[in-house]
Parts: C-alpha cells; structure tokens; sequence
C-alpha cells in the first residue's frame, strides 16, 4: 500500500467530515486495509494530518516566495492575491479543510513552519500599512475566497468562471477603503 | 445546575475545539459537574449541540423574516446582510462556529427547520435573478464576513470599528459585477 493512497483517502475524508471527525479506522476502511497496515505507514493521525496538508502549504510558501521577491508593496500583492485565488480554484476540495476546520487552524498555528507561511501570506496581502481596515479586508478575503471555492451549493459552477469570479471579488474586497471613516 | 451552563460551556468549547473534537465529559468538566448530571439534562451531545446553536438560527429566522416582508429585493437584501452583519458582531465568538465547522454545516442541512433558514437567507442575498457572479458573491459575503468576525488576529479590533468595516466590505462584495465577461 503506497503512502500516497492513505493521504488521498485522509484528505477527503477530512474535507467530509472535518479532522476531528475522521478516525484512523475510517481512513483504513476508506482504503481497504486494516488499521495495522496504516500504522506501519505513519505513527498516529496527526502524522497523517501534517503530511497530507504539506502539499499545500508548499504550493503557498511558493506563491509567497514569489511575491515575496518582487520590490514592489502592490505587485507583491497582486502575485500573491492572483496564487492563491488559482490555488484554491485548482483545489477546491482541499479548501474546505483549509477554510474552516479547527484542527487545522490549530495546526498550523502549532507548527512554526506552517505558521511562517500563513503569517507571511496575511502581511504580503494587508499590505505594509496595515491598518485596521486592510487587515479586516485580509481575513475576508483569505476566508471568503477560500470557503468560496469549496461551497457545495457553488459546485456546478465550472473553475474557470469560479476562478475570474473570485479574482475580481478579491480585487473589491482589497481595494483601498472608500470611506476614510473606517480608517 | 441550569441547562443554560451546560450550553454555555458547550458552545464555548465547539469554538475552541469543534463540536467533532468536544466529548460530553469536557463538557461535564467545564461546567465542574459529572457526566451523569449532562445526561440528565440533555439525551446526547447531538441534543445539546441542536440546543446550543438554536438561538443564533431564531435569531437569524428573525432576520429573515423582517427582509423577506419588504417588497423590493434590494431593501430586502439591504436587510438581511446588514441584519447578519450585526448578528456576527454581536456574538464574535459564535461566530467560527458558524463558519467553518463541518459538523455544524451538516447540522445545517439536515434539520428542515435550520435549512429553511439557511436557505431562506442565501435566497434574499443571492436576489431575485440568482446568476453566477451574484451566487458567487453571496458564498464570499457569507463566509467570508462570518469567519473574520471571529479571526482571533482581529480580536484587538473593537466592535463598532469591525461593525462600519464589514458593512462597508459587504456592500463591495455585493454590488452588481463590474465586468459583464463575469456574468
């Protein structure tokens, strides 16, 4: 049995029934072993749950690398607002564990890498101001988007048009706040 | 010991460990009694969780009713996302319940009573003619205002700030799309 097939279950598992809600069992049963042989592959569930959400959060330390570079506060932004609007699009299973699940909140709260990328994002994205307006426009976007992208009552709408759909609501909620009231 | 303690320290505990990842005995613990004295009050943690969020769906059925009475679709939008803007401040900490747990989103779709409600919101939010940009918005507004209500890096942001901020966020999530190529 590959490890690869034990993380594929994991993962939609995790995204039906949250991290909380997925046993070691479940995962075995959902592969078709039984749970020794799920033991031999990794030590305990959240072994399972780090590595099959690594993936992920390279793809995004990639984004924000490459944004990371540019010297320029608004193009950082822009590259790193376009990644992961395609990233979610790309994925869009994968985004309701990543928007919403409070294991995975903890997660990567826990694990200083994890914790790096996603605080890394949220600065590139708030912008170098960041002042209470830009960061309440952050969480809406980094949450929205992403619920967005895996919201069951959204799935007959096909990536493409999800995806030029999500960047120009991202563009809104981003956007330099009208009012100076809320400043 | 009153059963709006055991709802209090339930709810409290869903927020910070999902309901999948709340057993009845922290519960129990929480309220500094035995489990024993839990199920006396409550058959299951299934009765307690249908108990504890209720109020927040009545309150949000209220919502829906004071929009739903008006005859233009805007006003009633304009209601209905300036009623749950102000029910998501209010109660900060509900909040990520609401938006992100898995266990609460079944919930949610299996009670009858809770997804009328549901429903019943997306459809005056969505308006009348329902296209793919507005449905889109709507997921966006829905999740994305809820989840960073309760964003623990906006917990130093006051409530009247978060208030005028998300109102303001809304009413750009949800203005007609800019670029017809969306529609």
């Amino acid at each position: 049995m590959a490890r690869g097939r034990v993380l594929e279950a994991a993962l939609a598992l995790f995204a039906e029934h949250g991290v909380h809600g997925t046993s070691l069992q479940m995962i075995a049963d959902r592969v078709g072993v039984g749970k020794a042989a799920v033991y031999y592959q990794f030590r305990s569930k959240e072994d399972i749950v780090l590595e099959a959400i690594r993936p992920t959060i390279e793809d995004m330390a990639r984004v924000i690398r490459t944004a990371g570079a540019l010297p320029d506060p608004e193009q950082r932004r822009v590259v790193a607002v376009s990644g992961m609007v395609e990233m979610v699009v790309r994925n869009r299973q994968l985004a309701v564990i990543f928007h919403g699940d409070p294991a995975i909140d903890q997660i990567m709260n826990d694990e200083p890498d994890f914790k790096a990328v996603s605080d890394g994002l949220r600065e590139i994205v708030e912008g170098p101001e960041r002042n209470v307006a830009e960061r309440i426009s952050c969480s809406v976007f980094l949450s929205g988007v992403g619920k967005a992208a895996a919201d069951p009552e959204l799935a007959d709408i096909d990536d493409d048009e999800l995806h030029r759909a999500l960047l120009e609501l991202s563009g809104r909620i981003l956007a330099p706040a009208a009012e100076p009231a809320s400043r």
